[in-house]
């Protein structure tokens, strides 16, 4: 059979108990074929390690940030769970050995603490496979071409996964995590929500960065590039709770049921930036969303309206919360080359989404979402579509209504 | 100035407070000459991991211990302080980078968890020294040829310390321990205890096998053999609690003052096994002690003695404690081979010794010791002697007295 990459995150792997059960899941697929296994920090562990660095001189501490040093530290975490998993295992009697970045090598570039994959030469963990030995590989971490550690960031896991499938040409990368599969929407808030069989690259990207937290959006980027078929499952399901089979993200073309909607997504870590009273000319968008992205703040959606008074305009656009007020010093600081009347942060908005391929050949799709929201007297704030995805931003307060409204417009709850 | 190589152990940068510390003395000798800093992993980090390893599969667990592994995990303690030291330094301002024993590389022998150095190249790590960036070494680590991680034993950042100082060529290897230098005997027995400004490397190894814990016996054993002065430094003494000297331990000709006894040592680690009523024919003590050594226990102290019984003997001989069980196992399981009465252990024994590389030019050395002990009522139970000491075993209940008695006995308290 082709061979296998696993990856099991923090939660899976949080202590002896559940590193054991890990290993029988992993024991029951290398009794069939080659098996790699990714593993992050046992949970908690990189929360320690990180406050470490901060009082060591980190971001935290107002020092400049060693981000070498940060990643020696930092990488620690999963070296400690690969060592565990691959004794673990060995003792059921199934051959195995860890394997850290700089042993494998996983090559990044030098950018230390968000490091991109480079190269990833397969022959080494290739052979150890194909010879019957598992592969426990510690996530999240590579080197540089000069032998130094570094860390692809938070979450960085899941990608190491894709690129380990890439490189050894692995049949399914199964990502497993705390739930079973991709939903249409999350279980919590509309019981009614089901389990995706298959969902494309695509769509589970707008998933991912509208939201759902199942995957690393670079994950998926990454499977999408290199066309590595990713799995999503549990490793906490017992047996009988799930069929075992999650969700399958992979390429539009092997869906063989057509969706015009797959899912629902929401997000409520928005905040709503209005600018009042602008000058009505050109170049005014490029003066504030210039100086906004010279200070690393990232703008989603942005709409500009006519004010009430004559010639002048009024501009909203949503920020992550956590830039809120940095956007706002940014804008306040340049308020009279800008020249508005007055600015307002409203963080009680919330970021509803529909998303499926279908929409590309399918009219129709935004008359549906409206015409759901205004029937439960839903107020939409700002707009924003791309060719897979509508997004609404709302008050936050109707985020469930919302949700199960347009769950059940584009009936997702009888897939 | 010739370079320095320094080493701070697990209680010296327990928390981030302690490595701040550790930075400002590394600092102050960074600003004269090129220096390499050797670390432990943090307090208690240690024994977390090697709990884990205990539950994955360790020896606790019953279970065959993957050697390989448990070097895996049990490194990245040291690899996390080495790193925090570098962040440290460098917001202070002093150019400093972390070196894993992969990076520098410390090759070592395959004998995972009890690893012996084999060679360190040392042109990167000079280079960088001699550049003016503190090299941050973790200690207690390497690599084997084939690139795997080992570890060289609890206590073997000393090691590390003296096997880089010996491959840069250092001027000093200082040890920074919780003491300010090696005395005469434990302070906290003996108020009078005298710090010796200069101790023989011979001395020093008998004095860290006889139980002072000062700097393990490996550590000095390199030193010894590639000629490394070291010199035990305090890393906690406040500025003008101590004059900053330590010890230097050294080549006996390098020391001006000679004395015949420089220090008495104790270890309350021993249990004494006696045998009764043994065959008195030659071969009997190959019989016991091989099967001992086949058993991995180490024995220490032995004595045969005429038993009551005509053609009869007693044999009694001392191992640590620890092995106590298994050395009576041992034996009893080998009674009808060997031929004995009866088997006894008795751990309530300490052993006290004298040691001074005058004891080689002196008679009367012995004389004075159980001179001193007979007029405190204290019974020698077992004597050995070598070269540069006498170490007696007695009733531990007596341990502190006979320290005493031997300190005054021999004039230390007016060094």
């Amino acid at each position: 059979m082709s061979r296998l990459v696993m990856k099991f995150g923090g939660t899976s792997v949080a202590d002896l108990e559940r590193i054991r059960r890990v290993a029988r899941i992993v024991a029951a697929e290398a009794a069939r074929r080659p098996v790699a296994v990714v593993v992050s920090a046992m949970a908690g562990k990189t929360n320690e390690l990180v406050a470490w660095t901060d009082g060591a001189g980190g971001a935290a501490a107002g020092l400049p940030m060693s981000d070498d040093e940060y990643d020696v530290v930092v990488a620690s975490g999963e070296q400690v769970t690969a060592g565990l998993l691959a004794m673990v295992l060995r003792n059921m009697g199934v051959p195995a050995r860890s394997w850290l970045g700089w042993q494998v090598p996983i090559y990044t570039d030098d950018a230390h603490g968000r490091a991109r994959f480079d190269e990833i030469p397969p022959e080494k963990l290739v052979a150890a496979m194909d010879g019957g030995e598992v592969a426990v590989i510690a996530g999240f971490q590579g080197m540089t071409r000069d032998g130094r550690i570094t860390t692809v960031g938070r979450g960085g896991s899941d990608t190491t996964a894709v690129a380990i499938a890439a490189a050894v040409g692995a049949g399914s990368c199964d990502i497993y995590t705390d739930v079973d599969g991709v939903y249409t929407t999350d279980p919590r808030i509309e019981s009614k929500a089901r389990r995706l069989a298959r969902i494309s690259y695509e769509e589970m990207l707008e998933m991912a960065s509208l939201g759902a937290k199942v995957l690393s959006t670079r994950s998926v980027e990454m499977a999408m590039a290199r066309n590595v078929p990713v799995r999503v499952l549990s490793s906490f399901a017992e047996p009988g709770e799930s069929d075992g089979q999650g969700t399958i993200v992979c390429d539009e073309e092997e869906i063989v049921e057509k969706r015009i909607v797959s899912g629902v997504a929401f997000s409520r870590d928005e905040a709503k930036i209005s600018l009042y009273g602008l000058p009505d000319h050109p170049g005014v968008s490029r003066e504030i969303f210039g100086r906004l992205a010279d200070a690393n703040v990232n703008v989603d959606m942005i709409v500009q309206s006519h004010a009430h008074r004559e010639g002048a305009a009024n501009m909203e656009f949503t920020v992550g919360k956590r830039d809120a007020a940095r956007a706002v010093e940014v804008v306040r600081a340049a308020k009279d080359i800008i020249g508005f009347d007055d600015v307002a942060v409203d963080e009680d908005v919330a970021k509803v989404s529909v998303i499926g391929v279908g929409m590309r050949s399918h009219a129709g799709v935004a008359k549906t979402m409206f015409g759901a929201l205004a029937d439960k007297g839903v107020n939409i704030q700002v707009i924003s579509t791309s060719e897979i995805k509508i997004s609404v931003l709302i008050d936050a307060a109707y985020t469930e209504l919302a949700v199960r409204a347009l769950h059940a417009a584009y009936g997702l709850d009888r897939l």
